[in-house]
C-alpha cells in the first residue's frame, strides 16, 4: 500500500543479504526505515515488536534464517538459528510453523546450497501472503460492491477495530483488503477506526496506513461503535481473527465481541477476514477451548505520545495504587459472525460451511 | 466518603461565607482544596470544570448565588448572578434548575435576607443529593445482599462505566452508593472500573475515590467488560444515568449500550441507579428523542497524564492529519435495563413502573 504516494510493503528485499522493514514501533509518529543484514538484526526487529502482526512475523523470521545461513549454513547453525529466532515471539504460531517449513526444505540440501534457497523461500512465503491477502480483498469489494449499489454513489460506512491492515501482513492487511480493494476501484468508502485500546493499534497503525493510502477515515474510541450502528451510521463491520475455530468462533482482539454484539442489535452485517492459515480446525467451542493471555497493566496504566514540543513521552493516566487487568483478545461466538471473508470466497460461520471450504484440513 | 482515612464531601461550607471543594482537574494524580468566597470563584470552579456532575454543579450554583448576594442583593444583582451562573454550563440542567430554585424562594424576600436564606437552601440543596444517594445506596445494598449470599463469602464482582461517583455528586454517588454502602456493611465487594474513554472519567475519577475509601478495585479498558462476562466474572453491573426516558431508556456515558448488550448475552442483571431528578416524563424514544452531544476531538486525540519525573503532560496519541469523532453519551433501550435503583427502591425500566412509582411526575 501507499505511504505518502510510494507504493510499500512491510518487508522488502533490497539485495541477496538485506532486507528492508518499517520500525512500526515509531509509528504513527515517525516513518522510519531498517536495512537487516544478519539473524541478529532480523531477531531483534521481531522481539522488539519494529515488525508485527502474524503473516509479517513469519515472513522476517524466514528472511532471518537466511541470513544466519549466509553466516553459517552447517546443520548446527540451522537448528540454533531456529531456535534463535523461535524464541524471540514464543507465542507467534506462524513464526515457528515458518521456520520449520523453511526447515523441512532446507535440511536436506548441501549447506553451500542453502542461504540461497532460504532467500528464495523467505520470498515465497511474502508472495503467497500476498496472493492470500489480495485475494480476500477481492471477495470482499463484491460485498462492499453490492452495499454501494444499494447507496446510490453515498459512501459505504466501515467499522473496524485493532489493526488487521497491511502493517501486520506483507501487504494489503486481512480486515482492511476489501477496503483496499474498493477504494482503488473507485467505490467511496468511509472507515470508522475503533482506537482499541490498550495499545491503541486503530487510532495509531490502522489510521496511519489508510490516511497514507487516502483512504477516508475517522477514528472513534472503542465505546462509540454501538451508538454509531444504532444510528444508521455503519453499513457492515470488517474486522480480523489471531484464531477462528472449526465452528467459526472467532478470537480476536478484545473488544471484538461487544462490537459484535451491537452489530447483531442493529442487523449490521459483521465480517471477519479470515485467512486459512487463522483456521484451528483442531477446536470447536472458542469460548472454553481457547486461553486468553493477559499482558502487563503497564498497557492500561501508561501512554505513550508526541509532547507539543515533538517528544515521545510515556504518562501514567491512573491513581497510583490502582491495578489494572489487561486481557489481549476475546472470542466472539459464531452465531454473531455473518460470514468469514477467506481467500477461498465467502463462508458461513459454521462447522459444515467450513469445512466444506476447507476440506483438505478438516480433522 | 473517605479520602486518606478522612471522610470528605465534595463541597463543604466552612464558614459563612466560604465554602471548600476539591480541584477535581487534578485528580487522580494531585488531591488539592479550594477555597471559594465570591461568586466568581464559584463560577470559574464550574466552567473550569474543578466541580463536575449534574448534582454537585447544581449545589455549587447554589453556594455561588449565595456568595453573590453578600456582596450585593439587589433584584438586578440577583438576576445577573443567576445568569452568570448559569451560564457557566449553559447544557446542566441542574445548575439552571437549582438556581431557579433560589430564585423563587429568594426574590418575594427583602434584600437584606437574600444571602443568608441562599446560603440555608444551598445547604439544604446539599443535604437533600446525600439523602437521596444514601437511598440509592440502601436499595443497592439489598441487590448486593442477595448476590452476596448466594456466593457464601466470595466477592461480588461488579462492573461500572464512568465516573457515577460521590465525586459527581455531594456523596455516596450514585452507582457507587451501593458499592460503599455494601463495602461500610462488611460486604466483600470487588469493582471492575471501565476506563471511559475518552476522559477516563473511570481509570481516573472512579478508581480514586474507590482506592481512597479502601474498596478493592480494577481497571479494565473499556473493550474487557464482554470477555468478563462470558467468563462469569461479573456478577452485576451499576452504572449511572444522564437523563432517563419515561418508558426507562437510558442516556448514559458512551459506551453503556455495549456493556448493557453483554450483560443480557450473558444473563448478568444490569442496573441503572437513577435518581428520580434524571427521569425526564417528558419524553420516551431515548433514540430518536434525545440529542447527543459531540465533543472536541482533542479529548481523543491527545491524553494527559504524569510523566516519571511526576510533571503532568499533554501527548498526541494519533496520527497527524487522523481526525476523530467524539459523542459523550449512547442510550441503552429499556429492554436492556434489570431495573432501576431510586431513591424510593427498585423500579421496573417500563413506563407502568415508573408512572407508578413517581405518579406526582407524571406528564
Amino acid at each position: 500500500m501507499q505511504v505518502a504516494g510510494t507504493p510499500f510493503r512491510t518487508i522488502r528485499p533490497i539485495e541477496f543479504g538485506a532486507v528492508e522493514i518499517i520500525d512500526q514501533t515509531l509509528l504513527p509518529h515517525a516513518f522510519e526505515r531498517i536495512v537487516l543484514r544478519d539473524a541478529g538484526a532480523a531477531a531483534r526487529a521481531i522481539a522488539d515488536m519494529q515488525v508485527r502482526g502474524a503473516p509479517l512475523i513469519g515472513v522476517t523470521g524466514a528472511y532471518g534464517l537466511a541470513l544466519a545461513l549466509m553466516a553459517d549454513a552447517t546443520d548446527a547453525a540451522l537448528a540454533d538459528a531456529i531456535e534463535q529466532l523461535a524464541a524471540t515471539r514464543p507465542t507467534a504460531v506462524n513464526l515457528r510453523w515458518a521456520l520449520e517449513r523453511l526447515r523441512l526444505s532446507l535440511a536436506p540440501l548441501p549447506a553451500a546450497e542453502r542461504a540461497q534457497q532460504a532467500w528464495r523461500l523467505a520470498g515465497e512465503l511474502a508472495e503467497e501472503d500476498v496472493a492470500v491477502c489480495s485475494a480476500i480483498g477481492d471477495h470482499g469489494l463484491a460485498l462492499i460492491r453490492e452495499i454501494a449499489a444499494r447507496k446510490g454513489g453515498a459512501p459505504v460506512n466501515i467499522l473496524t477495530h485493532c489493526n488487521a491492515g497491511w502493517l501486520a501482513t506483507v501487504d494489503w492487511g486481512t480486515a482492511t483488503a476489501p477496503i483496499y480493494t474498493a477504494h482503488d476501484a473507485g467505490i467511496r468508502v468511509d472507515v470508522y477506526v475503533d482506537e482499541t485500546r490498550p495499545r491503541n493499534q486503530g487510532a495509531s497503525l490502522t489510521a496511519w496506513e489508510l490516511g497514507h493510502h487516502g483512504v477516508p477515515h475517522t477514528i472513534v474510541v472503542d465505546n462509540v461503535g454501538g451508538h454509531l450502528m444504532q444510528h444508521g451510521m455503519i453499513d457492515l463491520v470488517i474486522v480480523g481473527t489471531d484464531r477462528t475455530t472449526a465452528r467459526g468462533d472467532v478470537c480476536n482482539k478484545i473488544g471484538t465481541y461487544l462490537k459484535a454484539l451491537a452489530a447483531f442489535d442493529n442487523d449490521v452485517p459483521f465480517f471477519v477476514a479470515a485467512p486459512s492459515s487463522s483456521i484451528d480446525f483442531a477446536i470447536k467451542d472458542g469460548l472454553s477451548e481457547i486461553e486468553i493471555e493477559q499482558r502487563s497493566q503497564r498497557e492500561v496504566t501508561h501512554m505513550s505520545g508526541l509532547t507539543e514540543a515533538g517528544r515521545l513521552e510515556t504518562v501514567r493516566i491512573t491513581p497510583d495504587g490502582s491495578h489494572a487487568l489487561n486481557y489481549a483478545f476475546d472470542v466472539t461466538p459464531a452465531r454473531l459472525v455473518t460470514a468469514l471473508i477467506t481467500e477461498r470466497g465467502i463462508v458461513a460461520a459454521n462447522t459444515e460451511a467450513l469445512a466444506a471450504a476447507f476440506s483438505e484440513r478438516v480433522v
